[in-house]
């Protein structure tokens, strides 16, 4: 006997991976340069040479016996206290190593934050449409109800209604992702104090706070004009969860954090509980080297002019060809609809007819939009632009 | 609101954590050399130096955009392939690469396997006295219930009839962990032969399979002419827990497996529900780059002379002074007894009166006994025993 809710969690078919799979065949028979792959959001610029320098630097320095011995489990003090310094200074705030807890990455650290936050039987958690697929998996591992509010396709900022129609008296939280995994959106300030403004009514209206999740590992990717507003300054009662997987290109690595700010309703109380829920699922500690690594890299920022002249390229040929989307301003991902709004045989059609790898909505909460990420190689997206123009022609 | 369950595990007082605060402060009152902390169990010697050597070679050689890049969620194939050929010459089993699961060390392997099993409403998992504490934490987050063997006080082997007496028709599996935290005492084949048999008759009689969870953190720490039996020879459906912390020195490095050996029932289903719990705690990968210093140092062994010596001098020393404790045959910890069958008041009294700081046996499951860590420095041991005597003496 086994658990079979784990069961299908392990052996469902990822759409991704099977897409990937396709191109790695595919390119054994037709050569890998016609294999136009947009289905990884693996980091394509490598690491600051800061990360290595320091890797090296620290084995070499650290005594061997506290090199890699454990810390406590929120992470070290010194490590927490570089990162606190550098979010205070860059986005005018006043943390401390306290309020920050190391984890091993964003994903545990967002499924630590819903657990912390799952209180009542039938707590609600809420997500807008377009979304991280894997939101719904850690919000049901937490036992709350995940709800899905409707996308904005005018722009994918938020929709305030459609949230504002599926908030209830057990809501406990709304998820919001900015820059936006798959879409690209960055939410705007004026976006974000609607939202704001109408969880402040909520919570006033049902006798407690709703909190914000503010997951974050693209805030680094930013281009051209577009700014990330610091959530926590907008709505009080924020969470950060944050990876430096993609600011760093280390996904790999697996070092993140959760960030309460003190202002936050219940803080400490909730930063007690994000630590229970850590240690209930095996968080002992986050990497020891590589908590010394953010240490000395807090302030390092990514080189982004690759994945800025890929973004512009593929908006602006896509968009001539007559592809409809909404220009991604972060990250390093578009979400384009389909030509006739089936974006599963589009994705199909795509993948069979022109090894032209793009991943269908649906699991993100758009079946009509399909993501490409532009975290690849310049050359790929110039040679894969025909069979773009050949698919949309295909439609005609 | 926020979870009470969790904000409980979070603020729960650690009686460890306790007993090296003391210390530390203590340290500053009376000097460093007059506190005696066996508190905590961190390796006190050095990596093997390979692994040094193996993170700066890796961090040159590999390529950049993939040394840090994600890994698939079970491991690099190479690295897996390359513990479990090092397994099965060891061992002489016939492992290969789709046996392994390489988690964040080995608390998120065993928490995911707790889950993968926990399959009824109800479901048992059991313990046998004395254990490690973070047991009862991992098997109620996957919503197991936990069951306590009674220990075998004679020598910490296993009360066979204390298990039998505790095993139901919901039982999933029955936790093994040698060689031991907290007792030193390793498990011996007959022992195992004893259990193995007993759970083939009550799988029998239940009509499903129980389970072994064999936790082996400490597999490779084993003194003299004590041998640690491969459990899985022993009984087919063993699943296997390991970190590399305490064998590499490596603990704050967060990487270890579970391993599935083919003959394990339901294997497959097992390894896809242990990647699918894995995923719902937010596993992605383990550390990239520990993931290499494990291809490169599979076969590399701890030199255990240190604790060995450690072992023979406290063992010997306390015997001497009419303490009871069955000699430790592995791991870095010894199990006394209490002289009046107090542990709390003798851990008190001895952090009170002498700055001999020793773990009380209660969160263990035993406790009349307290645990010693000996991973210190071998003057500490020396410059501890006047006050082991006195407090010997205090209950004449």
């Amino acid at each position: 006997m086994f658990n079979t809710k784990y069961y299908q969690l392990g052996t469902a078919p990822s759409v991704i991976r099977k897409l990937f799979a396709y191109g790695l065949e595919q390119a054994k028979i037709v050569g890998e340069e016609n294999v136009y792959d947009y289905s990884l959001g693996n980091p394509s610029i490598p690491s600051p040479a800061k990360v290595n320098q320091s890797i090296h630097k620290i084995v070499d320095d650290v005594e061997p016996l506290k090199l890699h011995g454990y810390s406590m489990a929120p992470g070290f003090d010194d490590a927490r206290a570089a990162v606190a310094e550098s979010l205070s200074r860059r986005f005018d705030m006043d943390l401390n190593a306290g309020n920050l807890f190391f984890t091993c990455g964003a994903a545990p650290a967002f499924v630590a934050v819903c657990k912390a936050l799952a209180a009542l039987d039938n707590s609600e958690i809420i997500a807008i449409a377009p979304f991280f697929p894997e939101y719904r998996v850690f919000v049901e591992e937490s036992g709350a109800i995940f709800k899905v509010a409707p996308a904005d396709k005018e722009n994918f900022q938020i929709d305030i209604d459609g949230v504002s129609a599926i908030l209830s008296s057990r809501t406990q939280a709304v998820i919001i992702n900015s820059p936006n995994n798959p879409s690209g959106a960055v939410y705007t300030e004026e976006t974000l104090r609607e939202l704001a403004g109408l969880l402040r009514a909520k919570s006033k209206e049902y006798g407690h706070q709703i909190y914000i999740i503010s997951d974050e590992p693209y805030r680094e990717l930013v281009y051209g004009d577009a700014r990330v507003p610091f959530v926590p300054h907008i709505y009080e009662n924020s969470i950060i969860c944050y990876s430096f997987s993609k600011s760093l290109s280390i996904p790999g690595e697996r070092i993140g954090y959760v960030c309460i700010p003190d202002r936050c309703a219940d803080a400490q109380a909730l930063y007690a509980a994000v630590a229970g829920a850590s240690r209930a699922i095996g968080h002992v500690c986050s990497p020891t080297l590589m908590q010394r690594v953010i240490q000395e890299c807090a302030d390092e920022m990514p080189d982004l002019e690759a994945y800025d002249q890929n973004r512009r390229l593929i908006y602006s040929a896509l968009t001539k060809m007559g592809y409809e989307c909404v220009r991604p301003d972060g990250a390093f991902y578009m979400f384009v609809k389909a030509p006739n709004g089936d974006a599963n045989r589009f994705s199909e059609k795509a993948m069979k007819d022109f090894n032209l790898l793009v991943v269908p909505g649906e699991g993100f909460g758009c079946p009509d939009y399909f993501r490409l990420s532009y975290c690849v190689d310049h050359e790929m997206i110039k040679r894969s632009l025909p069979a773009f123009q050949a698919m949309i022609d295909a439609y005609k």
